[in-house]
């Protein structure tokens, strides 16, 4: 196996490759974030062209896809035949065109995204998910687990970045949910850590992951019945939420900016639906206001 | 024990004390709402009066805190030494109005808030918060546990609706999250069924809820050091999902509403930190744009 890229991130593969006894080779431009990875047992590559001949797998681990082309133009015929797994951050279109620029290579492409952070990496519970071609993740799926739970999309070589970014988002709105929420019943003196008692060992899991969780069936078929709850009372319980944040003197924006989309969602026809109808609103671009 | 308001939820909670045995007095301003629950054991009340008197506690479940009072002025008198428990949903001042109210008459009192719908009152796994004194929780707490799993909050009588409607607020944060993201993999042709198995049964409980879990002691210890991640990094991902959901052709408002409070923790001065930090934006309101 070879490693391109050795930041925080691509030594951290490197070395979850080597923990697995894999023979590993690495480069990095700046040679000496080799240096540790040499004394725990890997081969240091001096040019990239070394680098990926020295494996049928190269995973590559840069800042970001300009970076991978940086590194890896120069070494385009030696990588000829070979599989890069490119576990960079990126865009959707960024994962296509980089699929395309290994594709006019002869070199086997599957786009990656590390769901975990550097600590967890090579732990079978860490996820890392991976999209391209099925028989070149089943190839290499047993290297790949290495590195930890690996995870496979579909065909689509942009699913993974889609899927981080999108797991991503959500990850920003429940945290800024927890901390308004804690923001809020702290005006009242209660702690962060008994308002988690039941904000976070109760209510994510028990009430937020069940609703969703019973709602998925309904969502795939684009039905949204609104007898149990419509985009109108979730309206008048997001006014209450933003009068509350008012009156006890903490931030009025991200619960006015919730209320927002569920007035959205009632100007474009969705009054009666329930609240999974936002996937709806969600699904349409707004025009850009003039 | 009584019951005062048979809506959907105030029968659901008569029903419960029936079903636990308790000798159940009902009473509703539309008198036939308490036909079904007649049938059922209840002893229906004809006037308000006759209703609080019948029992030392008396269960309020009505549409609001204006209603309670329409209801329950005309008895101030039969009230006088026996306890209130209003489920009635409202705000923190309305629920310190209603303390008052009721200490001015001698009635003890405490608030409630019921956390599950309707069919899943009377069930012990239902969480229905209170606030209030105490040994009236104490004292009362059998009986009202007929009613779901009571958990008790502290003697401030507006915990119960603060933590409704915080815990509320941070429900519609993590739907929006989820449909968003949903939206957003969605436009790879990926189901929601298919999603929500890495977002619902991993992502939101073994990633979200972790961290959450793990930030809670140094959010309460107001440091919120930033070396595993700062908001400048932050910053950068939400930019992403901002423009990742451009190149999609979903919603970019919701990501962007995100990003502006990352862009607004940044303008105070809190770069450095952990994302956790944004608690302390969301403590402080910001002052109205004139
Ligand atoms: N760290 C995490 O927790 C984490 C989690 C998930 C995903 N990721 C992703 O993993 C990737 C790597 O992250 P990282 O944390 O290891 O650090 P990083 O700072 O994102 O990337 C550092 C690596 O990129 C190289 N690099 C940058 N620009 C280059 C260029 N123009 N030419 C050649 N090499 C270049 C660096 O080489 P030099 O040493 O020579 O500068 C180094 O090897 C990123 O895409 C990141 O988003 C990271
Ligand atoms: N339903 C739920 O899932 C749920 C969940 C949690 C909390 N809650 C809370 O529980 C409370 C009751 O809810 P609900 O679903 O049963 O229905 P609701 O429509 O909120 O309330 C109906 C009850 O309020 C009475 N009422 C309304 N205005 C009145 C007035 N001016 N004078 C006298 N009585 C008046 C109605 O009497 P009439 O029959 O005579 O109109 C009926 O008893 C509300 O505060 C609600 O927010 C409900």
């Amino acid at each position: 196996m070879t490693v391109v890229g050795l930041g925080p991130m691509g030594a951290a593969l490197a070395d979850a490759l080597l923990a697995h006894g894999h023979p590993t080779t690495v480069w990095n431009r700046s040679p000496h974030r080799a240096e540790p990875l040499v004394t725990r047992g890997a081969r240091r590559a001096d040019t990239i062209t070394e680098a990926v001949a020295a494996s049928p797998l190269v995973v590559v681990c840069l800042k970001d896809y300009e970076a991978m082309y940086a590194v890896l133009d120069p070494a385009a015929d030696a990588l000829s035949g070979r599989l890069v797994v490119n576990h960079s951050s990126g865009t959707p279109e960024e994962a296509r065109a980089a699929a395309s620029w290994a594709d006019g290579h002869s070199v086997g492409y599957l786009d990656g995204a590390i769901m975990v952070p550097v600590p967890a990496v090579g732990r079978p519970d860490a996820v890392l998910l991976y999209s391209g071609p099925e028989p070149l993740f089943t190839a290499h799926r047993a290297a790949l687990e290495s590195l930890g739970g690996a995870t496979y999309l579909g065909a689509d070589p942009s699913l993974a970045v889609l899927y981080n970014t999108a797991l991503l988002g959500m990850m920003y709105a429940s945290l800024n949910g927890f901390l308004h929420a804690a923001a809020l019943v702290g005006t009242a003196g209660v702690s962060v850590e008994s308002f988690a008692g039941i904000a976070l060992d109760w209510f994510l899991p028990s009430v937020i992951g069940t609703i969703l969780r019973s709602e998925v069936p309904q969502i795939d078929a684009r039905t949204y019945p609104g007898d149990a709850g419509s985009m109108e009372m979730n309206l008048t319980a997001l006014d209450h939420i933003v009068r509350t944040s008012a009156e006890q003197g903490v931030d009025v924006d991200f619960p006015a900016a919730l209320r927002t989309l569920a007035e959205r969602a009632i100007a474009e026809g969705y009054a009666a639906n329930n609240y999974s109808v936002m996937i709806e609103v969600f699904r349409k671009q707004r025009a850009a206001v003039s």
